[in-house]
């Protein structure tokens, strides 16, 4: 933490502008050994040059100064804003490397900001999701826990685990006076609203992780049901929101398409057959069924013109099994090949043809209602693994502190699981220190024992 | 000119820091509608927050003003510094173009500095160079021109024309009286050196241009002399280098090596047979002589094992032709082969082990010397065909004008010369007005007419 760490703050190719971020006890020092300009004030921005060494010009920079404590890191902070050329950009990481300042880490600066306690761990996690964010159900999850419902319900569950625990440990204290601070009533009734808040909690990990790494969607049908033509529709329909953002990796197996605001990952898998012709495609069609388990909704797709619903129904469920399936949103394809009065009209099947592109927005509409409806849409949810294991514990000691009451447990035993389950609430925010629950008595009782 | 223009400012993918730049008349209305921070103050960097319409959170960021007329453009800018998320600079960019910003097409924050006059027009283009930079050398003379040599030179050639040209138009108004202010045997001299300083600039501009593109090198040689374990060998030396500039593009032909500052395009040319063996095959013979010729240096690799110097040297101008060939470096391959007797040791000739590794720091030396002797590592350049044009102009022009000095041509020819050529090199700094011709005779000789 002594030391100064550089980096490039902002994206690696030619640009407007490129900026060079210098934290630590040395950034004042290090720049002004190869800037020149007006006197730096702080949060001014200074026109100023960078030289090299032999005293050539670099560049016309303009520089940023952000005194310790108040910039991000919580350390003084410079900002070197160059022309966003990699080659300058790259030669002023070297020039402050070279007047002693090392290369960041990934994430460093925020691990400072966490450190010098600028922000809690789970919003360093937070901000790094909110630069990855691709959707803006993504976004919303990474603001959430920024600033948003998910940080302040992780605060509210810990701060009352505190109280309570306060309470309790203010028995022990007086506990040769045989006082009960806390009623036990009162303390079973928090505890269970508690409770069922946290499973309601732990049971949106799954979504929220998909939202954050895209949701995956398993196209699945016969062969030449025309799942791939429905594939390429739904892609091209979308193709300008797609197309101008960077970063967007397809390969064979999954496709990415951004609709309704969330990031699905669209499986095209292969066409199932009943009677595998051989070992190989048997196999093929077992590793499907593993596929189609782990997504978030089938797109079952048929051949309108060949099947009925029941008979795709009955198809699909002899080819995939029914235990354990995702939803599944039935589509009838090729409806152009019918005639108007033979079209099927359940309202649980989507008629559309891929071909011609018809029914394509109720089928993305169906798909928006079906996350929705499966909670994608929530404000709160958990995200990370870190801190699902955390609220997994925090649950646990819940249910024993719970079971504790029922059986009329001692005081010490209750207080030490209230003690684990916030400790592991304490572990999401980074806040972790057993001085703390000490100090929340101070402060709140003024009892000075 | 009277609107808001709006763009992201950095590079386009996740990174810590993305900027939004906005510039013009309504910047900071627009901005107002959507941020909440502390009340902006010139030059100073503010935390604040982006809401969209619907009063949902966007991001927090810290926002810079920069007034008119002290800003880029010299309208009022304001820089919006977000975290790097592609989905967010994506929004704030919309928020912006909803409330009447307009989005800027490429270069116009330049342009309208240069419209402004924060700029001039070959500054404006050294700008672009600059970013674009990817070696020493290019960022070099994208300096030179930004501030450096090229600019004063541009500007020098100039004002000294106007002089003249002042000089002349006082000689025309007073011309009833026959006086002749400006000595014609000075004048004769001033533009001879003016006109061989010309001169050598126009032949910097092969090079030049090559600099900011890259310089073509051809790799030539009869087949399995060893010129792709030569090309590998080379590539391999610089990777580390090569491999963190992004945009580094490779395709079958050309592989490009950053070598002594330098941004090379190594051409690996098919081997050269005197016979080929059929018509595509002398085709192909036929193009690489093309290549060849547009190459600036010829890096000439043969079998040492198997070939003199000599018969080298003969076999390779029967291939190549000895007309308009670039300079060659001969490099003796394959010395792993010979014992140490047999070895040739003759200056010209680099000897090598392309695939032991062994001589490649000698003739990347040699690679570098030889450019530099070919002028590569000039201060003073041309590099754009812009330039080149108004140059040849002005050259014409200064010709013309000396032709006329010395066939004792009238005062009012010769100025018109002399206009053409300050007109042509008005138009690289992009400063072209007669006014400031007439300006310029007011402020020095305070006529008063």
């Amino acid at each position: 933490m002594g030391d100064t760490i550089v980096a490039v703050a902002t994206a690696w190719a030619p640009a407007a502008i490129g900026v060079v971020r210098l934290s630590g006890p040395e950034a004042l020092s290090i720049l002004s050994a190869f800037w020149k300009g007006k006197p730096l004030r702080p949060r001014v921005a200074q026109l100023g040059e960078v030289r090299d060494k032999a005293g050539q010009l670099l560049d016309q920079v303009i520089v940023t100064y952000f005194p310790a404590p108040h910039s991000y890191t919580g350390e003084d902070v410079i900002e070197i804003s160059c022309h966003g050329s990699p080659y300058i950009l790259r030669r002023v990481v070297e020039l402050c490397i070279e007047r002693g300042a090392r290369l960041a880490r990934p994430g460093e600066f925020s691990l400072r900001a966490y450190l010098n306690r600028k922000i809690s761990l789970d919003q360093a996690e937070a901000i790094a999701d909110l630069i990855q964010a691709q959707s803006a159900a993504a976004h919303r999850l990474a603001l959430s826990q920024l600033t948003g419902s998910y940080y302040e319900k992780v605060r509210r569950f810990r701060s009352q685990l505190v109280e309570l625990l306060a309470l309790l440990e203010l028995e022990l204290d007086f506990s040769e006076e045989d006082v009960e601070f806390a009623s036990r009533e009162q303390l079973r009734s928090l505890l269970e609203s508690l409770n069922s808040e946290i499973v309601r909690l732990l049971s949106s990990f799954k979504m929220g992780q998909a939202i954050r790494q895209g949701i995956p969607i398993a196209i699945v049908g016969r062969p030449n049901a025309g799942k791939s033509t429905l594939l390429n529709a739904l892609l091209s329909e979308e193709r300008a929101i797609v197309s101008d953002i960077p970063g967007t990796t397809r390969d064979t197996v999954e496709e990415r398409l951004f609709l309704g605001g969330y990031d699905l990952r669209l499986i095209d898998t292969a066409g199932l057959r009943e009677t595998p012709a051989d070992p190989i495609e048997a196999e093929g069609i077992r590793r499907t069924r593993e596929k189609v388990k782990q997504a978030f909704l089938i797109l079952y797709v048929f051949d309108a013109a060949h099947e009925s619903i029941d008979e795709a129904q009955k198809h699909a469920h002899a080819l995939l099994g029914s235990d354990k399936l995702p939803p599944i949103l039935w589509i009838a394809n090729k409806i152009d090949l019918l005639s108007e009065g033979t079209r099927d009209s359940s309202p649980d099947v989507l008629m559309i043809s891929a071909k011609n592109r018809a029914g394509l927005e109720s089928l993305s509409s169906a798909i928006i209602e079906k996350l929705n409806a499966m909670g994608a849409d929530a404000e709160t949810m958990i995200s990370h693994t870190r801190h699902y294991e955390s609220f997994i514990r925090a649950h646990e000691s819940v249910k024993n502190a719970l079971n504790l009451l029922r059986a009329g447990g001692g005081t010490e035993l209750l207080a030490e699981e209230l003690r684990l389950a916030q400790a592991a609430i304490g572990e999401i925010t980074g806040e972790i220190t057993s001085d703390e629950i000490l100090g929340h008595i101070f402060s709140r009782f003024c009892i000075g024992k």
